[in-house]
């Protein structure tokens, strides 16, 4: 593990000041629009919360809001999954590489033999993941990805949106796509609604900074909760998934986060963003409107300049 | 900069047993043919140096052994880019995402506006890299790179493989096309048979696991020769290389490399590979059978295994 | 309309010998495995029917056989929607273009914009063109299908083949893929497994080399039946399905037989080949041995040696 | 041979008010400006020249325009490579299929084993077939593809554009890429700028509608002239190159223009167009602004009308 202080008394002074610089960033983004439930969110809306592993915060902005984990609840399923299944049957159904491509993208899926999803964090690869999560029906998975999130984030009482839920199931043709191309290369089976249903409901988790803080903290603790000392998650599969977020976290911008931030992250078309400092701190952060890549137009852009000023980046 | 222990002394102990293990990797390999010169490489051949921030060094197998760096110098040539043009000026004509194909794809370049390569290691990123060094000629670039690369491996005499450059010039026409396309595209300009030129020399520049290690040193020491206290590279340059080195260093590999691996790693079709542990160690490995991804079959092995068992990884 | 004669006469003499030779040719090719249903079909097996505008027949090897028209079916279901529908109505929704792709592939409608299929004879095309038949239900679509294909095929019993529909259905998990993909982009609406059910039961409709010949000899005759001179198509649709058929009908080897035979021509994975000489000619072929583009490998080289014996190109 | 008549006295007589009527497509089109050459011709300018077997011609618009022949050249090129390799030597190097995409894209060279140009008509099928004319020099290659336009039409005193040629060779950058990639699959050897200076060369040949049009008549005389009976062509390459400008001579419009106007036909950059019907008639028209498939705004609407009215479709 490195051993970075957080300095959060240091941050907590200019951070509402910078948080108000990175919010005119959102002028230039747009809030995501494909289902009327994440439209509602205000543009303008930028929300931090950093937690320490002492339990100390700094916090800044719309911190009260709450919004649904989209993507970002990849990170969590992943883990869940290889704790449920073990690395190496994990790995034959997903890939390890980061793709260049659009998350929703079937290119790589129809060029590339054998047609495997290229990592877990696209949406090919997470619907796969969803589908390894053990559990006798989709409610049973369903309930235990809840609890497991809950735990995470300090016995919190995290409730799936089911109005976003909803939506997202009813307009969901393209993941259905994806998802039957890959029942029809062998990747996936069984019954694809079911499938489907599971992962639009870990999407539709809503959480707020605190909370995606409160996981993150969880992860900079190599699957250990600093806060309780409650072992969580064993630090391989954190090593795992702290990689993919550094590789391919945030959509097809992952490379640039990574040369300007530094730090693993995981982004929501919601607008969250999930990172964290390891053996330090944990971050999140929500600013509805997202750029052309898909992240938070102003989410990132303060990211990145916090990492800049407290030399937080891995390399 | 993270502080690891490089622990030479526990590694020396198990090395050659280890090096012969992973050998046996070189027989599913295949040395590139695509030239004379790369295809005369002896197929079972596999060494590794070591060597730490004190000077101290481990080494096992054919050491000895020469070879061309060929896409190993990309990551010397961007930081002296870097060092010529700075930040801006060079992600204005390349990007910092990894593609997920081929090296030498043109897929991407294609179908993605603005046409600008993806990242610098990919060979139309190193391409437009080498038209970046500076110099009034290509010879001048040539001396420049040449004598950069010199000072990185502690003032060694590390030459041109002229043999190896006339064959990658007479059939380089594979970068030729990616050149010619680029130049369509507005990234390139100037006359393509010199940029190429420049491209192909410092591909053809002849090294030994020990100058590998030797340079990769530097960049675990952040830019300053943790031998001679000599600052080489500003450590932000460093940082950038570094960073490229986790998401785009091992070709369309380099995701699975981070997660089984986790270290900053750069191959080539020689079969080199020059890895390090930041503020420990610099590695240096050959092994001319190269893994259907155009890594070195043996040399992964032998890299990820020790990783693991060293409790290297990054992440 | 062009004035061919067929010469019915001299073909019938060296028929049955030309159909031995084009026999051998089989053994390169693999009969469809995708479902059992198809895979049970004679490898060897090679049956041709020509039928002139007099009525007169000749034919050869294994007439006798029945099969079903898979994507045969596509230039009638086509027709038939131009009759439900119109010409402009048609063409909002799919377009004119050949792909140079599989039939199945998506690559086109996820690179190009905006996404609508490039031709009615691909899958994703005839899919669309399913949902366009008039009917209030599945069932009621199917039926006008399954009365419109009869009257064209003389006033015959054409039935469904319920064990190669069930199979279809069941396994056609591509074809879903491709229908929510087209969902996603607006292209298609309504519930997708009854469009599928339409769909994949006129491609199950069984028939004969004979009902083939029967059903292009109308084509021949411009829409009007030859044989009973009843109008059964507008000529103008008769037009449009016949280029189609030259540019589009044997998948992405349409090229090379418009060359090589220069006869509009369509077919299936079942190795039926419709074609037809305008003015003069119906001709019905089966072959199951499919050749690496998915044709019939005794049945194109059957009707390009007798189209080039007998001057029948277009061209 | 299809035996139309032309009724040339019919066309003469709405022709000039037809030709206005379309020339107000322009308004939608663009005039291509890659080179200044190209970007200097008149925006609105259509002229149309038709030509009949018995000589008889129907003429309107600003038929006196001369301009360069461009990608109509390739169609006279291929049958000149077939007449100095033959059928089985031009196809191992070229194939048959269209493509949808657009005429210079390497998409499919890439994707596509074994890597040769799906067609003759495409960029890179049209380089390969320049580079198979026979002649021991570029030169002479130049000289004796001149010499056969001439006497294509009419031994007219056609001239290459120097100013076009030179531009086209200095800023064809594109088409540098795609021969090099070629050398690279081992569709193409020699000299790149020599077999490319062929290629400009026949692109720059300057012409006038009428001389597309008496070029396009020996077509539909089948490689005989019908105005002077000189026998020019064999007639199995006149149904080859017809082929192909059926399924290929429109760019990826070429389906949609066999669906509307149904005549072989090839189109160039410089607005030209070159169609004919069998038997019958020759064509040329130029209008400089193109639609966005790369075809003649004002002249594609002008042939669909005049084919639909006349009812000239070959199908």
């Amino acid at each position: 593990m490195i051993n970075k202080e957080s300095r959060l008394a240091e941050v907590r002074q200019f951070l509402p000041e910078w948080l108000e610089y990175s919010r005119k960033e959102a002028a230039s983004g747009e809030v995501a629009s494909y289902i009327p439930e994440l439209s509602k969110a205000p543009h303008d809306a930028l929300g931090v919360h950093l937690l320490d592993v002492e339990g100390d915060s700094a916090l800044a902005g719309d911190c009260g809001m709450s919004f649904t984990l989209q993507s970002i609840s990849k990170v969590f399923t992943l883990i869940l999954a290889l704790m449920d299944n073990g690395e190496s049957a994990v790995f034959e159904r997903v890939g390890m590489e980061p793709t260049g491509d659009n998350f929703n993208s079937m290119l790589k899926l129809e060029l590339v033999r054998p047609g495997i999803p290229f990592n877990p964090l696209i949406n090919a690869g997470a619907i796969t993941i969803s589908s390894m999560i053990r559990g006798a029906t989709p409610e049973e998975k369903s309930a235990r990805i809840l609890d497991f999130f809950r735990r995470l984030s300090g016995g919190s009482s995290l409730e799936v949106n089911e109005a976003v839920y909803q939506s997202e199931f009813a307009t969901g043709n393209l993941n259905r796509s994806i998802a039957y191309f890959l029942v029809e290369n062998g990747v996936l089976d069984g019954n694809i609604e079911e499938i489907l249903s599971v992962y639009f409901r870990h999407c539709s988790i809503e959480a707020t900074c605190r909370d995606l803080a409160r996981m993150a903290l969880v992860l900079a603790g190599d699957g250990t909760d600093p806060l309780t000392g409650e072992y969580l998650i064993p630090r391989r599969y954190v090593q795992i998934a702290k990689t993919f977020m550094i590789t391919c976290g945030m959509y097809n911008a992952s490379g640039e986060f990574a040369i300007k931030a530094g730090l693993p992250a995981k982004s929501g078309v919601s607008g969250g963003i999930l990172a964290f400092v390891p053996g330090a701190l944990g971050i999140g952060v929500v600013g509805p409107a997202l750029n052309a890549k898909g992240n938070s137009s102003a989410g990132v852009h303060l990211i990145e300049r916090l990492s800049q000023r407290m030399d937080w980046s891995l390399f």
